[in-house]
Order: C-alpha cells, then structure tokens, then sequence
C-alpha cells in the first residue's frame, strides 16, 4: 500500500524496454541522436504545433531553466502559495534565474483565483527600478493541491498576466494527470491558452527520469542551449532522454498510465467520502489526494504497512479547521498502484 | 515645503566640512586612512563593545553585504511586509547573497509580532534539502511604517530567531531617530538586545553618502572585505567615507540631527491629530509619518509647493479601510526641515 | 570504426540489466534507496577509506559542485590549458561556484608540471582583496592529452599545492583509464597522494549517466546536499544512479571495462608508430589517442566510416609544428570498440 | 615625495567646492537630480554624440557593470594581461556578468597587438554549447603598463572584435592622461575609433570618488538602471556624482588636471632615462612610469620619504629581464603631484 509519492515508482515496462533497445550500439552524443530528434517531433505532433524542446533529467531543473529564460534577475514571478517551486526546489528558481524572486499568491483557495491575481497586480504600485516587478506567472497543472486549473481558468489568468506583460509559465510536473482529468487536448491546456512555456514531467508517470522543456514561442528559447549546459544538464547521452520519451509519448502510452493512475483516485477518493474517519479537503482532479484523517485511522493503516505522508497544514491556509484528533495527509497513485492497494486501504480506512 | 525624503537633503555643515578639510593632501587609498581607522574606533566607542566596522555609500549595499554575511545561498531571510530589503532594493539581496530567499511576514501590523514570528516558526515544517530554511531575521529600526521596536520587542524577537538558529541582522537606516525615540544606548538596541550585524544608516541623516555595516560577532565579517571589494563598494579613497563617519559621530552630532527631526516629526503629528482632514495610521515613533489625507487638502497642499509623496495602500494590510475621498501619504522630515515648513502644512492642511 | 568519443557508447549489458532490474517496484526517493547507499559503501570499500559519495548524472555538473566545496565566489581554481573545465563545460565552473576564476596554467607540455605550478605561485605576488588568490589546483586523471599522472607526479602537485594552502580536485571523467594504465590502486591515485575531492566518471566507460562525487574529507561535503538540490541534479528516482553505479563497481566491472579500451588504445597506438602516416603527439595512457595524420590518410579513413574528430591545433601549445598536408586528431576507444575495428583503422592508415 | 597612486590624492580644489555649492538645500533623489542631468548633458558634448551616461562611485563598479551589459554569463571577455580587471577587481567581473569568463591574451607587450588578437581569435575553434566565446573585447587606455593605444592601434582592435561579433568595452581610468597624451578628441579616441561602453574614470584625476559608464549605441544600456540598483550603486543623493562630473568637465578642468600630470611624469620620465640607477621598461605616455631601479637607490629614496610601490615582476612577461640588484617598482603622477617632488626624486635617484 504506496501511496507516497508517484516518484517512488520505477518506470513502466514499455519505457525501460525502450531504453534498453536504444542503448544497444553507438549513437552520436549531446541530444544529436535519432531519440532525441524523434522524441522532439513527437511533441509537434502531440501540441499539434510548432515547438522547441529540450530534455533534462528532473522537474527542478526544467522548471528552473525554463523560468530563467523567460525573467530577467530582477524581475518577480509569481505563483500560488502551493507552488513546488516555492516549496520544494530549494532556492533553484534564484540560482538559475540570477537571482529573481518568487512571489506566493496566498493559500486561500487551493487555486490561484483570478480575483486574487487580478487584486495584487492592480494594487501592486512597483516603482522601478526600486521594486521588482512580476515579470512572470507559474501555473502548476495538476496543482499541488491536486487540483487541475479549467481551461476558462487558466485563459482568465494568463489574459491578466498577459495585461500586465508576463510571460506564463506551467509547471506540468502531473501534466498528464490533468489533462486526462479535463478530457481535453495538450494545445488546449497550453498554448491555446497562452502558456508560454510548459515544463512536461514524464518521471512522476513511467520514466525513470524524463522531463521536456517546450517552449511555444522558439523566441524564449535562443539562449537555452547555453543555459541547460553551463548547469550541467546536458547529459553526453542524449539517447536516455530522448529514448524514454519516444517511448512513453508512442500510441498515447503516457495518457494511458495517466488514466489509470487518476481512476485509482476517483476510487479512493470515493472511499474517503464514504468514511467517517476521513475527509477530503481539496477537489481530486488527478492522481493526489489530500485528507484530514483520523490519528487512530492513521495508525492503523500505518500498522498494516500503508506508506504516506503527512502534509504540512499550513498549506490548509485560513479556510479549513483541523482538530485535535486528526491530520492532513497527502496520498499520491501512481501508474502501477494497484485496485487491491485501493480497496485495503479504503477498508482500513473504515 | 520639503517632506518627501530625508534622502532629499545634503549633507550636515559639520558634515560636509570636515570632508572639506580631509580632502586635503594625500592620504592612504583602500580604507588604509587615518580617518577610516578613526571612524571605526569610534564605533567601538559608542556601542560600547569591540566590533567590526565597513564603511560603504549606500543602505542597499550595506544591507545586502551585511545579509550575504549571515545566510547561505540557500537559506531563508525573514522580514515584514514593509521592509526595504524586500520593496525597495530591487533583488539586491538575491543578487548578494547568491539566491538566498526574501519571505515577508505580512502587513497586518505595522511592526513584526512576537506571534507572527512564532506562529510562522511552529508551522513551517520545512524538509531540507528541499525546503530553503529561515537562517536569518531581518528588522528595521526605525522601521518602514516609522515605527521603533521598543527593547522589550527587539529581544522578544531576537530570542524566537536565536531558538531557531536564525542570526539577526537590523536595518538602520534610520536608526539614530530610532536610537533617540526610545531614550536608550546604542548598544542596548543592538548587541545587548541580540542583534548580530547592523547597517548604520547616516546618508538619511546628516552625511551625503556614507553607512556603516557592523559586526558585534567579528566571526561573522571574516570574508567582508572580498564581499565589499567584489561588489565594488570599496572606495579608492577610503577618507571619503571615513571622514564623513567621523564628523557625524563627533559629539553626538548624529543624535543632535535625529533629535531634530523627531521634534519636528511630533509637532506635525500633532497638527494631523488636530486635523479633521487627516489621521494618522501609525505611531510616530521618528521621523516619518504616514496618514491618510483628504484629497482636497493634497491639492491645497501641493498648490502650495509642498512636497511628498503617495504610498502604496497595500502597506496598510487588511487593518485599515481607506475612504474614496482620501489617500495614503507619506511625510518625512530631515534635520534640515524648517519649523516653518511645519507650521504651513499644518495650517494648510486645516 | 567509431573512434568519435567513448560517450557514444550505451551502458554495459551487466549495468542496463542491472538497471532494468532495480526498476521493478517502489522504492524510497531523493537517493534514500537501497541501490544509492549500497554504491556509497562499494565506493567506501574500493577507496578503502571512509568518504563521503553523492552521485550525479553528469560531469559538468560532478566537476563543478566538487569545485563550488572547495573555493569561495573570489577564489581562484589553477588548472592545465587542456582541462575539460576550461574548455569543454562553458562556464559552469563560474556559475557553480558563483562566480570563482579559472586561471589555465598553459600549453606547453601535455601534464601540469611542479616547475609550472611552483613558477606561477612564486611569482603571483597577489594582493588581497584586489586580486583573485589560487585556492584550488584541478587534475585531471586521465587528463586531456590522454596522459595520466604518475603517483609520483600527483604527490608532487599536491604537495605545492597544499604548500599554498590550496586543496586539490580530481577530474576523474576516465579515473578507470588512468587506473588500468598506473597499475596502482584508487587509494593510492587519490588520497593517498592529497586529492580532497574526486569526480568519478563513469559515464564514459559503461553506464548511461552516472557519476560520483567523493569527498575524502566529509568536512567539505557540509553543504553538498544543497549545492546538488539547487541545481536541480538531485533525482527523485535516486536508484537509477545507485543502481548504475553498484554493478559498475561490482566484481571489479568497472576496471575490466577500462582494461578492454586501454588494450584495443594499446593496439591502435602500436598501428600509428608503425605507420608512416601519422604520428602520435603525446603518450598514450589510457584510452585516448592524438596524432597528427596525413590529409589524404583522413579522407580514406572517413570515406571508409571511420569516425572521429579534428581538434583544435592550439592544443599543441608551441611545441609541435603541423604541417601543410596533416591535421591534429582524436581518437577514443571505448570498453566496445572492437579489435576489428581497431585493425580496419590501421589498415587503412597504411 | 607621493608616487603611490593617483587615488591617494583628493579632489582638486574645483570639484570639492562645486561639492559644497551643490550640498545646499534639497534636490531630487536617485539621479533625478539638475546636476546628473547636466553632467550627462555635458557628456553628449564632450563626445559630440548623443549617448547614455550612469554615474557611480569606483572604478569596479563602472567596468563591471559596463561589462554585464555586453556579454552573457556564457561568453568571454579578452583582455590584456596587466588589465585591471583581471588583476584588481578580485572577481567583480564575475559576480556583476553572472559567471562570464576573462582571457588574458599574454603579457608578451605592453600593449596588447592586433596580431596577438588575431591569432587568439583565429585559433580558437570553440564549440558551442561546450566552450565559452569570445563576446567582448576590453581595452584599457591609458592601459596598465602606462600606455597609451594609437588610434590606429583601435581601431585596428575593434575592428578584428566586430568581425568576431565582439563588443569593446574600454575602461579609461585614466582616460584623461591618455587623451591628452594623444592630442585628439574624445570622440576619436572612442565612438569614432569602435568603442561601444566606455567607462570613464574621474576619481583618479581630480574627484572623490566619481566614473561615468557611457554607451555610446543607448540600446545596449537598456537595462542599467536596473543592474546599478541591484548592485547598491544607485546612490540616493545622486548630486554627489552629478556635481562631480560637472565641475570636473566644466571648462576643460579636466583635461587641465591630466596634463599637469602628464608633463610631471614626462619630467620624471626624462630623469630616469638620464640616470644610471635606473631604466624605464616600457614607453609613458601618461602619468604612470614602470622602472626598474637599483636597490640602493630605492632604498635612499624611501629613506628621504619617497613613497611608491613595488610592481609584480611577472608583469614584465618574458621580454625583459630583471638584475638582482634592481626591482620593478611603479611611479604614478597625480595633478597635485608638486614640480619639486619630481626634482628630489630625480636627484636622489642620481
């Protein structure tokens, strides 16, 4: 019973048989293999655009890489108080960006509202060059609530960056989860939306470590060739990018790893509603849960070898009460959690 | 009718004369100076204590430096909402400290609370190496609202930041109408009261470009000297500096300037709290005042020739509603602001 | 004949199964898996020593969090004019260690001699803070030239620069070259002779992208965790390095690889003595070859598929003269490079 | 008898007092202010061309941030090697550029030779992304040895950096000396001759401290405001440097003050050449003279009080060799250096 995280995972069979395959014989090195120019065309095909992408190894770094070229030093970006890369990247995002600045937008709701957006910039009042000016907005989709933004709602948003002359970022570590959760296509959720740059995980969802920077605009990305190798992600064998990523974009093989992960949540989640001893605090739109659950409940789950994790409950912000005989925690499926996994735990659970 | 910065003024007679007199002949280059040398001696006189002094020209230098000197790159630096290290002094932190990360406390009171400290503590829950860690607290006295943290809160705040391994470095840039507002020693608002690292503002005060960053733990300044000459701020001709710091020192002239000041300051919020056309919206504890004003009074007062500026009413959190026939302002009087120009406003503001 | 780079080959059968079998399952994330603490205490065992081992996916990236331990933003870094650091990772080394130099110490001979490293240190006469000081010599073992340094040269290096307070990092991208080659053991390539850190390359001779940091004074290894965070090259999936480097080292893996490529290097070095055709510019002590070949031999050669590179002339400093009709190239073996073609190459050659 | 340095001299007479004049009273902030706009009025006049000029305090500051605003943290900056940049300004360059790289081109002249730029340039065969390239080119005029570029020399140089896609970036610490060494206009000896930033250094020849950074092509100082306020170097009291500059370019005192100097050195030149205690080692062509002097006259020299420096002797490169009765020492001119200095010294040189 695993549900700590969709990283815990290895990669799914089809991806590490790829890898395999490719490994055989020589290939040329630093992204010139056949893999990498493949996997690159893929996702022209998938975006249903023209595109520029790159391959690095993990989400800190595509995210990082990606918001520095969109920012100058001294700009601000901003992005909800939940935002892995306010909270989880160290401080990456100012290391790569030269030292801009992140800006968290409140943990009021789980989403970033437009309201709220819309209520930071008008008041704002930056008198540059004194203040640093938002400059950038990161979106995370699916968010670290679990949530996944509306296409209404992330075109609202990114008008109101765009208003203010910001570039947007996504940060789709969980892309996959959300848009399968939508029901709608990569282009929607993205350029047609005004997403400027979408930072697409694939190692949280069957690759051992594989994330693509795409930039929608191939302006934005003159410099990344220089900027992902002065950091040491350029990796000399670019076929074990590019080979994971050929393999899980083939035949929709990541949305269909996708689907199932989010039909394990539905089913957990529909476990939690019909509990007393539990309680969903967020929407579930993906493969993330998030619930206050009893602490005698939590033992006994624990005691039957359930692997999760507590969450920090200040990202509850003001809106939820816990009481003093449970907590917040996070359970997470992944692509190769499995329905009796679910149902035990759904049955400890009681 | 001059009350829109104390940056706004030149240097004190006293002041620009002895840098008059030291800029005669020739003298040692780099700091290496008998008035350099001076200077810090007579640091160590008035805070009553050994301690390391560097002379630089600018608050956002000295801050920066100063707070390069206690955090790693990876570290967190705790502020209020209203700090100049976070609204004034674009990324200069980030840019100084190699990416360390700002986190604003909030606006909900004029000055940081022991609670708001404590409560942003108890919850963080931060995972390394993930998480980046408060590893710093930074105060500004006289603060950004013209608040002065009295000494019981200086040590209340200093001792939260010392259980959770956080030095503390104070903004002084206004800190002699500080210094004077409470009546006590340097020393007792600095070192005794747990401050590790203080920026010494005299540019606002009675010098035309000159701060000092001083270290009360000389541990803590082992590398200044790189850091201050790596950023360009250590001057060729050291007496520049070193005069200036001793004239403004020299029998108290520094706190004779911020005496005036503060007089001037009280008998203008005198005149707002008589006033039915204006309230101020927090105590006056230096130099600086900030109240809402009727619009009518404004332009009476700026066809006038008077002289200040609209803040931001962010800065008045949640606490205070503004009405639609006002605005937030704010006035600053330097040591060199006339009684008279008091007394016009006030009449003018009616 | 693919005589272009040994990073054109995959990863041994004995690691891509390896790596295939670490896949299945779940497993604890950020390098607390079993494979990762495993690889440590291997490296512990075949260093025989206590040391502490972070691993990375590349060498850019290993090279230059090693060099960000061991010198401050204004510290200066010596190394040989050929140094991969130099020349070949643009300016990470700058990026990483926030903005340290690197001071080349010429061309003149193929290894780094103590007359060179003494001349430039006797005659530095820096001035601190205005002069950037030489805090970190970096080797490289096999270095650029294709040459190791003998024990005795390495303690000598380390010992200058030891003398002026400098600690030493090992470029070890071919360390298992430069092993076979000596003959000697990786304690005494390393500690033993005053190396502090070692980057352990291994990408280049059996796995896909794995590489080891090692400190041999864990002191150095403080802030290591948050160097690697922040650059984004701490993987989730932290079995896909461990794994990798278990088998690797496992049976003496890693050294029976590195024999294969040194003999086949052997052969093909006997062919070009032989031949009247080219000529070899430097020693051969590992698995790289630089000879200067006949323009009409190189057409023959690529005509018939070889592959391989031209490199750039000034490399040979003043001490070799080129002729009109031969150019300077490289040639690299690799653990699966086959005698076949080796023979082919020489044939060809004439 | 002061041959230290010109910045251990202070302000001329002129500029103190235009310091006190503009001291009274109050004036907009942050370089808002009459005399910054004058000072970069009088600029564009000087140089007979619209420009954008930035006022700052130290010669690092200046060169350094003119440097970041030609280059990206993954180029190179060629310059000779007695630069200031790469010799005295620790690692500013670094710090202020994000990471780019300096290349000393040798030591071999005095000043740096078009065909040893060539020859660089020629043979250097980068490979992007892997090798950091030449982006700028920085001149030193009068350079560090005492030297003053030709014209000619200029615009040779710039012209082998355009046709590498190079900017030119000339740090004129003694700009004035050289100007008038040379007899022709400011515009001749930048714009007109390939400079695209010049930093122009006032604080060694008549002012406080007080540098210009002028681009003379406005779209390359696009972001300037924002790196000088990032870096602490936007002084709030911008009369400080504005009054500077505008005394110190008013009427021609500075070209006044740089001859005077001049022709001391000139004197003192002639005496040197005349002794035979003593050698000068390269040609003077401004206020700056390199000897090598015998130890007994140093030592009688700096007996009577005579103060000057030792110069590192690896500065000589190899084209000059020193006697183990001699040393190299620098003797540097300042506008308040007195006719009767230059006599003693002469005299008691023998």
């Amino acid at each position: 019973m695993n549900f700590g995280s969709d990283n815990q995972s290895g990669a799914s069979d089809k991806v590490i048989h790829a890898l395999l395959k490719a490994n055989q014989g020589v290939s040329a090195s630093y992204g010139a293999d056949e893999w990498t120019l493949r996997a690159e065309q893929k996702l022209r095909d998938v975006f249903q655009t023209d595109l520029k992408a790159f391959f690095v190894t993990s989400g800190t770094a595509a995210n990082c890489l990606a918001l520095s070229s969109i920012v100058n030093p001294w700009d601000t970006i901003l992005c909800h108080g939940h935002a892995h890369i306010i909270n989880d990247e160290l401080t990456a995002p100012e290391f790569y960006t030269g030292g801009a600045r992140l800006q968290s937008l409140g943990l009021d709701s789980p989403k970033l509202k437009a309201e709220a957006l819309n209520s930071y910039l008008d008041t704002f009042e930056g008198h540059p060059p004194h203040t640093a000016i938002p400059r950038a907005l990161s979106l995370t989709q699916l968010n670290e609530a679990g949530c996944a933004y509306t296409l209404s709602e992330i075109n609202q948003l990114t008008s109101i960056a765009s208003k203010h002359d910001m570039l947007v970022h996504m940060d789709g570590a969980r892309f996959s989860n959300a848009l399968v959760g939508l029901g709608c296509s990569p282009a929607e959720m993205t350029w047609k939306a005004g997403v400027d740059v979408l930072c697409l995980g694939a190692s949280k969802n069957g690759t051992l470590a594989a994330e693509a920077v795409i930039f929608f605009n191939p302006d934005l990305a003159a410099n990344f060739e220089f900027r992902r190798k002065r950091a040491g992600h350029l990796l000399s064998k670019g076929r074990v990018l590019g080979a994971q990523m050929c393999a899980w974009l083939e035949g929709q093989h990541w949305l269909d790893l996708a689907r199932t992960s989010n039909e394990r949540a539905e089913q957990l989640a529909e476990g939690i509603l019909a509990s007393a001893n539990a309680e969903l605090v967020w929407p579930v739109d993906g493969n993330e849960l998030f619930a206050l659950i009893k602490h005698s409940q939590i033992e006994a789950l624990r005691s039957e070898g359930a692997i999760f994790y507590a969450w920090p409950e200040r990202f509850l912000g003001s809106s939820k009460h816990v009481a003093d005989d449970e907590s917040l925690v996070r359970l997470v499926i992944s692509f190769n959690t499995s329905e009796r996994e679910v149902r035990d735990f759904i049955r400890l659970l009681g």
